[in-house]
């Protein structure tokens, strides 16, 4: 049977910019998934402060095989 | 290290309404998950018998934070 | 053969909300078609008047089988 | 006056496959219609039991020529 | 009950241009339908020959009144 | 020369559930412009507290006439 | 700092055709607002009466640079 | 309280072709859920090699009751 | 085997109206591309200066067949 | 540098199959293109005589590597 | 009532990058509006010269609340 | 006769981020081609491998000046 992979959604955030965010996501992830392949961003967002960005979040679509 | 939120999706039902449909999907949620912060309805169907709705449908996207 | 099924869009209209439009429309295709199985909305707009919404409208695709 | 096309949307099934079912579709369409010109299929879905798909389903616009 | 409206979608043609292809899916709809309300055209597109224009085709969703 | 309209997006919440969120959002929005005609809802979120709806949110783009 | 530039989303119309709506849009903004750059239209509808289109519309994103 | 229904994302693959992909996709799912309702199929990939179709790849949402 | 259809994307610009410029691009298409068999238009933008149009843009999805 | 990947949209036609018509399309870009790496399928159409399947058509996204 | 958001559409530029451009935005929008919650970054563009990116645009829906 | 602008699409990729996996891409094209006006972006993935981004990339749609 061919191989199946599994998608799941996190949502990385960062204080410092999008692509933190989506290391911060994939890091969480591979703390209970092994075989990690790839990830898409689906949306970049960010909370404001006093006129200044606070925290960038990242939409993530995480893909790993299924063993 | 950001903190993380995950994303799934589920389909709440309901004989009633559509925000029923919701809180029972969110109700469903919660029996599994502790730290649920917002949900986003990204479809809304019914199922219909003898021309009346019997059954109102909600796709919702359901986040949580990860510890 | 396998069983076919037809999809036509209506617009149900209410003065009292979304659910009640959309029930109108169903109400409405229950005149002309035996069948109904489902429904789909796929949008909700409203009149307004005076700063107040007079109508409200809801879009739905209405599913019903084809004998 | 130049000619117009009339797009209908069925969901063809089978039980084989979804080129079984958009065939299914198109059969049943030209029951009653003379002229059909093409189709285009817009969603794969299946029904599944016990571990195995049991429907194909194919969401088709259908176009005809409106004489 | 608020009254209902009814949705179908016309590819109008014209070797003219698309205005005039909208106008002739309207036309060919108000053979069969008393009350039109409106259109909206989601789609434009050209069949062409001899590296000329010779069909511009436009796809309308055409709403009328459901009595 | 034609009448101009203005479409605005704004997002009405709610304790009580969305369509009160979106009376929220036109009400907001007739405090500073005279001749609303209608508003979509282009989104429904909610926050979610102790597995709980505390907030609906309704995004709305709602269209008005220039003067 | 980079230049800014605003997005306003307007509706024009007009009893001849799209592009003379358009034109309108762009038109009454400039009553506003010194310097745009560029519109895209996003969406084309139209009013119809005795089978006839009795109001062109065009949705217009209209863009213009911050001071 | 109205049923629930859990949707989630797998990728199936298949050197075949994609209807073989996408019962890939639902016997892994079967393994670890009971009651799988349906399936819809998002997106249709593959891998080329030498210019060739080597392995088929259909996205599936894979929708189970929650009991 | 079966014919096989090439699309490219050009962005055609006028004047005088998108009509206009979606002839453009297919007359550009026309001088390298010998069997031009249809268009899409996918995008409709407009540059503006002092408040006027000066140029209408139309994103063209252009179809040849390949011999 | 990283490496670059290059896409390409090409219609193949099968009078069997979508899978074929794919194929097809594939066969066709490595005519001219070497390294090519995978595909995506966006749209799937068919023409239609006498209430009959003609030609499967599936519009194909073809990515290869450049040198 | 519950409170209100405002929802308003900048593009920022920058020399340097796109988190630039989106804070150009932020910081645009600040000297306006007092209560900025956060944004959405919903397209990525850039204007190139002599083979070299010039200027990163990002359009930003930017999210302020309503007094 | 107006201008043409031709849109190509290009993957760009790297191993450090994903403003550069797009600088990659406009300077892989600018080899091939004068006249590059601009750039889209219209997905970001990456490749992981070991819980670790290994390589960033970006869909690119490329616009040049054509001739």
């Amino acid at each position: 049977m061919g191989k199946v992979v599994k998608v799941i959604e996190l949502v990385g955030t960062s204080q410092h910019n999008w692509t933190d965010a989506v290391e911060n996501a994939v890091t969480e992830a591979s703390k209970t998934v092994d075989d990690i392949l790839g990830c898409e961003v689906t949306n970049f967002t960010a909370n404001i402060q006093d006129g200044r960005v606070m925290e960038y979040k990242a939409d993530c679509k995480i893909a790993f095989a299924v063993h």
